[in-house]
């Protein structure tokens, strides 16, 4: 495994290459992507990392995404924005719409902004947490692809539409919920089905809507296009009995704030032409200090942790995490010791340097 | 079952008749607060709705209730309030803090409202609706009493926490997400405890951390107080496996929109002294118009639910159900045709009505 360990400033550093000269990223887009598919390795996250590079890669060769297109502001109030992404990456699109929005509530407070025709933005927590660095409460949430079925439905009509919200605390790490509405992201059936792994029950049903445990005969059906039926299940299962209205609820409120506020194209229209990714994200970022004193606030909020923290363990259990934590701590390691990049996410990235010309990356 | 058939009229002037009265509300708290549970049992949730007579009665008469408490803002921007609510009943708080926030948001786009000291407000939907019904998204959160266990935990820390979301639509039915983050709704199992049904796998621990389907049992150790160990999953389980840590996330992100931000006592603290409730908040209302031409917005929004609606159904399923629709079909037709209350709840009125020395209901 020692030869899958690679410097957290190299693998940045490649990736950055990558994106620039073979999928045609300008430099600064490059970058931006690289940080963000790295931070996601560091953080524990190979779900939203380097091996994502297909994805990122046919979006450019299907023509739904163009590298050098640019995100515009086609509505505005003091503490709103409404934003074309033109078909620009993701990261490109949210990184401006972030700046925006951030800027926005630094001025009046708070700054709510739907944004349609973007790309996949990575993992959703990079962005809340940019709000949470500025002591804002920071949101990210974005549709996806036509993954995941409605309780009592049977086609996939809806993404993982993840939400995420970041609370800043004075010291790191945040509070960070970032979570698909899905039982499971895309991103780890992904990752099952390039390490060969099984699927828990619960996580996904097939064409014919019976569960599956198989990850790469999911992937399969989802990408091929093919047949509109079976997917992803939302948090909570197939049915009411064990809360799957709630987790359907969830994705579909995600839908309705991003498609739905930015008159976007809603999830299920999506890989159906060559107009784009298609992809619609909604962002917040509010002052702290709107309740009153932030440090005060955020004292009382680092104790109410702390107290959830410390208090009994069940059995067998010795620890009880708060949403952020594992993320901060796995990244610091990952920051000084390497990232360990799994076999399938480097046969990947060698995949696509031979593909596109390029060099190794070298640990 | 006919006997148990009560005009909506009706059964709302006679809670507020026993609200007033009996529990000493004042008459226009005892109004919105009868308003408020009949409005649950019209729509088919008698699990918030009379029967919980016991909880409003006992939050008096153990002090933590002053029913003639008046909220105060303690805190207030352009866009956002704090508010202390003065041990009032939670419904007369919550109506004070949603005029307040939705008058904001009408004059200056959006408004975010944090509560502390307030009582239980009853089902988190109303509140929503109430800036839904004035073209606003509506947000409604509050923390509640220790019932829920966080993952790999023991103790129940925090509450069911629900989360509400209403969106705007020009014909009703609002989109009205209002979930427990938890897998059911503490007034679920009461409900089925009074009933004498069991509860599905999944939704509950006893107090040695084994699963337990004795909803009976569940709410004797939950009111006791004696053992802090046992209490209700959140949504997704005890473990990660089917996501567990998300409900117990969305938990927790709505105690520190309540209780963090409104620096008000977590829900770990409540039930321990005479203080008060000490149950949080979280308001927002938002104006559609802030992300442009509200009416289009809105047509946008209806052609996706009208889409997914349409889709083809999982086998033996005839309806797939957007949220809110359920509740407002059986609320027109408990209006039309009579609430339907549950044996039990008429029995727990007529207890409550002998013991305050008041009338009987008459259907």
């Amino acid at each position: 495994m020692r030869k899958n360990l690679i410097s957290y400033r190299k693998l940045r550093e490649y990736m950055s290459y990558m994106l620039e000269h073979g999928l045609g990223y300008p430099q600064p887009v490059a970058e931006i992507a690289a940080h963000v598919l790295v931070e996601a390795e560091a953080r524990g996250h190979p779900s939203h990392g380097v091996g994502r590079i297909k994805k990122y890669y046919e979006e450019v060769t299907d023509g739904k995404s163009n590298p050098k297109g640019k995100p515009e502001i086609v509505y505005e109030t003091p503490i709103s924005i409404v934003m074309r992404g033109n078909r620009a990456p993701g990261f490109h699109v949210a990184e401006f719409a972030m700046e925006n929005t951030i800027a926005k509530a630094k001025a009046n407070g708070t700054c709510m902004t739907a944004v349609r025709d973007s790309c996949h933005f990575g993992m959703a927590g990079y962005w809340a947490e940019l709000a949470a660095d500025q002591n804002m409460i920071g949101v990210a949430f974005t549709n996806s692809l036509r993954m995941a079925i409605p309780t009592y439905g049977r086609e996939r009509l809806l993404g993982t539409n993840p939400i995420c919200v970041a609370i800043p605390l004075k010291n790191k790490p945040h509070f960070i919920l970032d979570m698909a509405t899905t039982t499971a992201a895309m991103g780890k059936i992904e990752v099952a089905a390039r390490r060969g792994e099984t699927l828990p029950d619960g996580w996904a049903v097939d064409e014919s809507g019976l569960g599956t445990s198989e990850a790469s005969h999911v992937i399969q059906f989802i990408y091929s296009k093919q047949d509109p039926n079976g997917g992803l299940l939302f948090l909570g299962g197939a049915t009411t009995e064990l809360g799957g209205h709630k987790g359907y609820g969830l994705g579909l409120l995600v839908e309705l704030l991003t498609s739905g506020l930015s008159l976007g194209m809603p999830t299920y229209g999506t890989g159906t032409d060559q107009h784009g990714c298609q992809i619609c994200h909604y962002f917040q970022a509010t002052r702290l200090d709107l309740f009153g004193d932030a440090t005060e606030i955020q004292d009382h909020i680092a104790e109410i942790l702390e107290y959830i923290k410390n208090s009994p363990k069940a059995e067998k259990q010795d620890r009880i995490y708060i949403h952020g934590e594992k993320e901060f701590e796995r990244r610091a390691k990952a920051i000084e010791e390497g990232i360990q990049l799994d076999t399938a996410a480097w046969a990947k990235l060698d995949e696509y340097a031979d593909m596109l010309g390029l060099e190794h990356i070298v640990p």
